[in-house]
């Protein structure tokens, strides 16, 4: 039977790349796939402490409806852990949403009619460029160096496409490219938005997972910078700090924005689960989230020294990668004529995969990149897995 | 500062009635307008029981990220339940949402382009009149009676709207209207719709919550009656048997329908908490969520009965009301020169609230009805918030 679906669903990517993804779940395979902490991270014991010490009026709630806009304690201790970062909390309003993804989704709903332009950094995440392909946004990738994105070739886009409404950046530990904004880079971008029209979205899911204490600066968000000018919304998420089973993030921006937000948010889910905002809002709130927040630095700083080790020993000189400094990733970049879906088709054979780089090409072409993640990986399966990874490698050159 | 919204944003509804309902939130005052369970009527100790015997490998995925599709084992759970039903689970899929209204949105962005007729009944559950207008459809609301919508109705509006493409509807214990769809009227609408291009969108929320064991069999959903011709999508949910706070619901339809459903959910929020999902799996696979509908029954049954004695002993003549069989819900008619709004005004200074009929009304115009929900108000406030909306009614008559 032939449907007659939406454009916005014929519009929606292909599932090639997920159907790639799937081998991903053989258990015996050893996986740089998925953008996940690793199962036995999670800190059960803390969260059996809470769940068990609810008072029971306040464990009703979370069997319970919640306003659209979020469950009011956990907007208060978000708050709170957002005024320590320097961010403008009293000036702007904050929406309790199911994860960054969904931030995402709903600023792109309410501001984006089919073919308006998105900027986007290049490579970018995939579930960004996802939800954007699903509103039929036109969407044009700006590529990035190791400092950030490349103001001159912003610069360009932005006269090719002077009514771009949004510029989707992840500063902190770049998924898939791993690096951090330098905070020139950071005051060259703000300066050069100053009085335009388009609106930053900046995603940080990752920058309280600095390796080192001295990078901690690096991770202010531009938001705390000048949060007016350019209009700013500033996006995070409890999914690598907590738990992604949560689904919860979290959106900050100038209050008529947020007041759309909700509006889109209602017409979405009604509110995000009750049940895990109470949850999370004590793992904030006791003060739980820092310490487990300090034991994960060290623990992915552990494994991005393991894969890097392993990357310096396996890989043959023709393959270059940025050393990561915090979050998740390492992205790996090929001589030109390497296809890494060639590369993965082989290794997913011999026991390892990864995600291919045109998953994060807004025009889903360029392909001699792929993302690692040391996240959830064990350090002792790490080796091998690189092992298998550069023996295909060389192979293949 | 002026921000250039997107046409859908714009198309949202406006939030006077979310405004109004406000107010319901005071503490002191005796609320018959929120849609969902008392809150001393949650399954508390059953999920204490749940979640503190949990093998340590489901809890932690219960922490991550799970299948857009949604947790396996739940699938399954779901799957078991509703072919206890009778409906066709084999030859369809089924996907986990956050709940009906999430069900509803995607299967609305899968579907609908902006100026695509909706066809819903009239009064509409206002969840989902709000996440038809964000898609910007066309909607048309058709009149029911006490046993369904009228087909003579249905025929004129298809005929006003040949190419109409979704046909919503909640046929037991309809949100507001509280009726259950007859069995003659259901087969009536099957026959009409046969070989019919649109979609139906069956949305069972309540149907578990008849008061008597006779009408059991008026819940039968219409997808096991003739599940292919016409199509329908089968949509219910958690909130009303365990609790809304899980954000919790599921979707069964044809194979193709679901694969797109699943591309716009991946868009939309990735998956449904994975938390809530183990621990709902747990409440129906283990049983649990039988023994507690069974007490939720008659719970309601028994806060049904005393707003109807109430209603009997306080309302004057003109007012009229359909006795509700099942669900949450009594809808209330006034005569036509009585505004709900003036009625709602009055009654919150002193002390009651309930929903105006117009927010039910596709087109947002027909007040002289309201809706009263007995779910999450306790037996003995029953009355006295009875008591001053009658007395208020009797002023303005």
């Amino acid at each position: 039977m032939e449907f007659n679906f939406s454009d916005s669903c014929l519009n929606m990517r292909s599932s090639e790349i997920r159907n790639l993804m799937k081998y991903a779940t053989r258990p015996d395979i050893i996986s740089f796939s998925g953008g996940m902490p690793g199962n036995s991270l999670f800190p059960t014991e803390e969260i059996d402490e809470i769940y068990n010490n609810l008072p029971i009026d306040v464990k009703r709630a979370g069997f319970q409806y919640g306003a659209t806009i979020g469950y009011q304690p956990l907007i208060e201790s978000v708050k709170n852990h957002l005024r320590r970062k320097g961010l403008p909390v009293e000036d702007n309003e904050l929406i309790i949403t199911a994860g960054s993804l969904q931030s995402i989704n709903i600023i792109t709903k309410i501001f984006i009619n089919p073919g308006d332009t998105i900027l986007t950094e290049y490579p970018c995440f995939i579930g960004a460029t996802g939800v954007f392909q699903s509103f039929i946004a036109n969407l044009h990738g700006i590529p990035i160096d190791k400092d950030g994105i490349i103001i001159a070739e912003l610069d360009e886009a932005l006269k090719k496409f002077p009514k771009a409404k949004i510029l989707y950046l992840t500063p902190y530990f770049h998924n898939p490219a791993g690096i951090l904004y330098s905070k020139e880079r950071k005051k060259e971008l703000l300066d050069y938005l100053k009085n335009k029209e388009i609106i930053m979205l900046e995603d940080d899911c990752y920058g309280d997972l600095y390796f080192d204490d001295a990078d901690k600066e690096l991770c202010v968000p531009m938001k705390t910078i000048d949060p007016e000018n350019p209009v700013i919304c500033y996006s995070s998420s409890f999914s690598k700090i907590l738990g992604p089973g949560m689904r919860l993030g979290w959106l900050l921006a100038r209050p008529e924005i947020i007041a759309k937000c909700e509006l889109a948010k209602q017409s979405t889910d009604a509110c995000s689960s009750t049940f895990t905002q109470v949850i999370a809002n004590e793992f904030l709130s006791q003060g739980k989230m820092y310490s487990y927040i300090e034991r994960m630095r060290v623990e992915y700083k552990n494994r991005a020294v393991t894969m890097m080790k392993c990357l310096d020993e396996f890989m043959p000189p023709e393959v270059k990668w940025v050393k990561p400094r915090g979050g998740f990733y390492i992205w790996v970049e090929l001589p030109e004529h390497i296809d890494s879906t060639e590369v993965l088709k082989e290794t997913m054979k011999e026991g390892a995969v990864f995600v291919i780089g045109k998953a994060f090409d807004p025009y889903d072409k360029k392909n001699n990149c792929f993302r690692l993640a040391y996240s959830h990986t064990p350090p002792e399966q790490i080796r091998k897995g690189i092992e298998i990874i550069a023996t295909v490698i060389k192979r293949l050159l």
